[in-house]
């Protein structure tokens, strides 16, 4: 199945395409490879997940979070190369969590993300990833999603 | 030499093949590069080095997390490949090290990892890396490691 | 233009080429990807910005520190290459920034390195970049950046 049509299938609404905030690109491209920029849990402008997860938001509420970054990075994806077909393999994932200092629960939130690449890409959304805890994020953001993929 | 000979000779143990503590996996392969999901200071399912460095545990204890962190990469790499003779070269290593707001020896610590790809490849085992000092990270482990490797 | 006359025109001073602080090299090739290790605010074997950007280091003193990284990143890889013309497309940027824990200005303060590679490769300076906080660095350095470009 296309993964524009999964999309719509499962009633997923991307956020409008994320400007960068500073002297980057969203997008790069060398060979088959694309690294995209961090991606913060934003619809638009509006930063929707602030604070530490394990203080000031749960476990949940962090998923959520890092479940937007996911949608984030789909839609720069679609914004750049028209479709998400173009997708040949989610490579690599990072996923930094601005947690509390005692926090152990990274694997879990960072599956708000891994999980959404899985529904809409299948097998080609199984990537290697790291998840870790900072400090400060950018905007105090929630978390901050790296990605790397194979585009065909 | 072979590096799987290497390991014998050495009289290196590789910890069980680590699973994957989330929705990802732990090696994914695009054209002659491969990425590992983050290395944890693991034997099996049980993590062995808990705490931060620099406040719950020594610079000495930090460097043997960072060792098993690596000794995980390698029990990956053979579990996925069967041999270690398909590490073309070590590229690039990311150390996660959780540590004490105040600590500054993380290369110390990071040397763990990096002594063994150089016991174990030689020059093939030579590699570009960062060394940082993170808040938290899953399970409380004292490091996490990120590896991407060339394979032939 | 030439990459190299350019430093010249905007009268750039590149640092001594640094040493690597532990058991890794500053560069490694693969195909046409190279991988930077993470480069310090140093020049030379001195490191210019220490402590904590929000608590120690203005804002201001973190764009210098992060430029300096810039810097010390030209400097190995005209150190490695003969000169900085081998350099096809600065590809992915991480900027971490060692931060105060309520710190929320990363970007402004990374855009010091991103518009250094602007200013000197022109459109081939356009990466994709994450910026994140941490709790600790090397040496207690400012910043730490590293760096993935495509060589031709």
């Amino acid at each position: 199945m296309s993964f524009d049509l999964k999309i719509k299938t499962l009633a997923l609404e991307l956020p409008e395409v994320p400007k960068p905030v500073g002297s980057y690109v969203s997008f790069v491209e060398s060979d088959s490879l694309v690294f995209l920029s961090g991606l913060l849990p934003r619809r638009g402008s509006e930063l929707i997940f602030r604070g530490k997860v394990g203080a000031d938001l749960s476990v949940e509420q962090g998923i959520q979070a890092a479940r937007l970054c996911a949608l984030n990075a789909l839609s720069v994806i679609r914004g750049q190369c028209g479709t998400l077909d173009k997708v040949g393999r989610i490579l690599r994932v990072v996923g930094y969590i601005q947690a509390h200092n005692a926090f152990t629960d990274h694997p879990k939130v960072l599956n708000g993300a891994s999980d959404l690449f899985k529904e809409v890409f299948g097998e080609a959304g199984l990537h290697a990833r790291s998840a870790v805890g900072v400090a400060s994020l950018p905007a105090n953001a929630a978390c901050e999603i790296e990605l790397t993929f194979r585009i065909r």
